[in-house]
């Protein structure tokens, strides 16, 4: 699954059109966030993306969960927001395209 | 339906017992903050409140939207995330018991 990592410095709207993108092509996409800034705007992104995605009969749910990461040698505690749509059951994923792991700005 | 507000003071691990028993009482509650430190408190909540329903067989996920309100005469943005078990219909509502709306510390 692809991973959108989303700083306090990322635009929502762009976030938000990356995470369409993603969840038309493959039915799911994760975010990773570290600290409030940057969950804030991912959060926002998710708003806008229920939005862009509604009409194409997807409806975007998410759900966070907390990973330890590592950043320069030090453990951090991350959030990661997995988001699908409602109906995607992950017992049965779909198939997904692994499109790597990238940060937008 | 319930809506607990969050603050940035706001425990997440209270939070999270308060986002479980609404949830097993009536199949969905709603969370409302302003601002990015509350916002954090709140995500937080909801990945341990999915750990403390999911022996229920509650899929717990989460669907922010955005929300204009007052706030001391001021207009401001609130973020609302609807928690609900993925199998809740929203057309097609469970009956809901209304707790009224309270902060929790």
């Amino acid at each position: 699954m692809e991973t959108l990592k989303v700083s306090t410095r990322s635009n929502p709207n762009s976030v938000a059109g990356a995470i369409a993108g993603a969840l038309r092509a493959s039915g799911a996409v994760e975010i990773q966030v570290v600290g409030a800034g940057a969950l804030n705007q991912a959060i926002k992104a998710v708003a806008i993306a229920r939005g862009y995605v509604a009409a194409s009969g997807i409806d975007l749910v998410c759900v966070p969960t907390f990973a330890d990461i590592q950043i320069d040698g030090e453990q951090r505690t991350a959030i990661r927001l997995g988001i699908e749509d409602r109906q995607h059951r992950r017992a049965e994923p779909l198939p997904q395209v692994d499109l790597g792991s990238f940060e937008i700005n």
